[in-house]
C-alpha cells in the first residue's frame, strides 16, 4: 500500500529539502518520489540530507508538469494552507490516512507538496480531489517541506500499523468499475471547457470560477472510468447538435 | 498545555538540527527548549534552519546534565528505538499524546531526544517514566532529529486540537455556499434527463443505466446550491442551442 503512494514535489528550491523528503519517505516505508522542475537536482545537499535514502533519490522521476506527475494517479491530494478563494474538501493528516488506508491496494495516490515559499498555486490545488492541512500554530505556520512530508507519511504509516478497521471506505471499494486515472480526468475537464465555450455557456473572457467549481464538484465524487465516459458522451452529443 | 512541554536535546552534534527542532516546535506551538551540552551552539546553521523560530533558540536553556534539565519536570519521556536490555513502558507518539493530553495544565512534561548517531544511553533512558517509539521502516529506522521532534509535537498538537473539534463534517468545512436540498437535486436530475433526451444522448426506450449512474456520481459529491445552478445553467444553454 505505502509503495503505491507517490510524493510529488513542485519546483523545490533547496536540494537539501529533497534529500530530507527522501529520508522521511524511506523512514516511513514509501519510495515513489516525483519531482516537478526542481531548481537543482541531483545535488550534493540532497544526498547529504538523504542520509542513506539514496535509492529513493536515484529512482526519483523528474518531470516538467503536474499533468505528467499525475497521469496514472487515481486520487490526488494537495497540501494547503487553510484559506483559499473557493473552499475545497479539506482534511487533516489523520483524516487523510483514514481515507487512503481502506482504498484497494492497486489505487495510486499522489500527495502534492508546493514550493518552499508559496506552496501550490490555486490552479494546482484545483487539480486535487482533496486538500490536506497540517494543524499548526497560526502565528508560525510555515512548515519545512521535509517536516510536512514526515508528518503526512507518518500518519499513513500509523494507519497501516494500527490497522484502522474503524475507518469506513468513502468510495471506490468493491466498485463495479475502475476509478478514472489522472489523464482521463484532464481530458474530461478539457472536453467540458471546450464544449461549454462552444455552446456559449462559458465566456473565455469572463470565465469567473465556472471551471474550478465544476472540477471541484466532479473530483469530490472521484469518478470511475464509466462515469467519465458517460460525461464525455454527453459532451460529444452536445457538440454534434450544436454543429448542425 | 503545549507551553508546558519541554523538548530536551542531549549532546546534539549538528547545530542545523537544533534549528530544525526549534522550527518544528514553534510550528506546533511549543517554546521550551533545553540543550544538554550541544557540540556547537549558538551557530549560524541553527539560526538558518530555524527559519524564523529565533525566539525559541534565544530562550533555549543550555545545561550540562540531564538532572538539571529535568529538575522541575513531573513526567519524563525518552525517545527510544525498540529493543533495550530492560523492558520499559513503551508507547507510540499517539499513545503518548493520549497520556499527556489529560494531565493537569500545570504538569511539566519533558521529552528527551538523544544523539544523532546513537540516541540515549541506557542510563538516560532509565531516568524516564515512559519511552516513546515512532513506528518506522525496520530497514531504515533512523529518523532525523528534527523529524522525530516534528512527529511527536504534531501528535501532541493533534490531541489538543481534536479535544476542541471532534466531529468534522466530511466536507463543507466553512463551505461558501449551502448544500443543495433534496428538491433541488430532483429538479436537477429531471433537467438532465429532459436535456439528454432532447439532444438524443438518452434514448427513453433504451435508457440503460445512464440516469442512475449520473445521479450516483453527482450525489457522491453532495453538491451545493451554486454547483446545482451551474449544472442547470449548462443544461439550459444546451437546450437553447438545440432549439435554434
Amino acid at each position: 500500500m505505502l509503495e503505491n503512494i507517490r510524493i510529488v514535489l513542485v519546483n523545490t528550491t533547496h536540494p537539501g529539502n529533497i534529500g530530507g523528503v527522501a529520508r522521511a519517505m524511506k523512514n516511513m516505508g514509501l519510495s515513489d518520489l516525483c519531482l516537478i522542475e526542481p531548481r537543482r537536482f541531483p545535488h550534493a545537499d540532497a544526498s547529504a540530507r538523504a542520509a542513506g535514502a539514496d535509492d529513493v533519490l536515484e529512482s526519483a522521476v523528474v518531470v516538467d508538469s503536474l499533468e505528467q506527475a499525475l497521469a496514472d494517479c487515481h486520487l490526488v491530494v494537495g497540501t494547503s494552507a487553510r484559506s483559499r478563494t473557493i473552499p475545497w474538501p479539506l482534511v487533516n493528516p489523520r483524516e487523510l490516512a483514514a481515507i487512503v488506508s481502506p482504498l484497494p491496494a492497486e489505487t495510486r495516490v499522489a500527495i502534492v507538496f508546493g514550493r518552499e515559499d508559496r506552496g501550490l498555486t490555486n490552479e494546482e490545488l484545483q487539480r486535487c480531489h482533496q486538500h490536506v492541512h497540517i494543524p499548526v500554530n497560526d502565528q508560525f505556520s510555515s512548515l519545512n517541506l521535509a517536516a510536512a512530508v514526515q508528518v503526512i507519511t507518518y500518519e499513513l504509516r500509523m494507519a497501516k500499523e494500527m490497522d484502522v478497521s474503524t475507518a469506513k471506505p468513502r468510495w471506490g471499494t468493491e466498485w463495479d468499475v475502475d476509478l478514472a486515472e489522472g489523464r482521463e480526468l484532464t481530458l474530461l475537464f478539457e472536453h467540458f471547457e471546450r464544449t461549454l465555450t462552444e455552446i456559449e455557456f462559458l465566456d473565455p473572457d469572463k470565465p469567473r470560477n465556472l471551471m474550478p467549481r465544476l472540477q471541484r464538484l466532479l473530483l469530490r465524487a472521484v469518478p470511475d472510468k464509466l462515469e467519465v465516459n458517460i460525461l464525455r458522451g454527453m459532451l460529444t452529443a452536445m457538440q454534434k447538435r450544436n454543429q448542425r
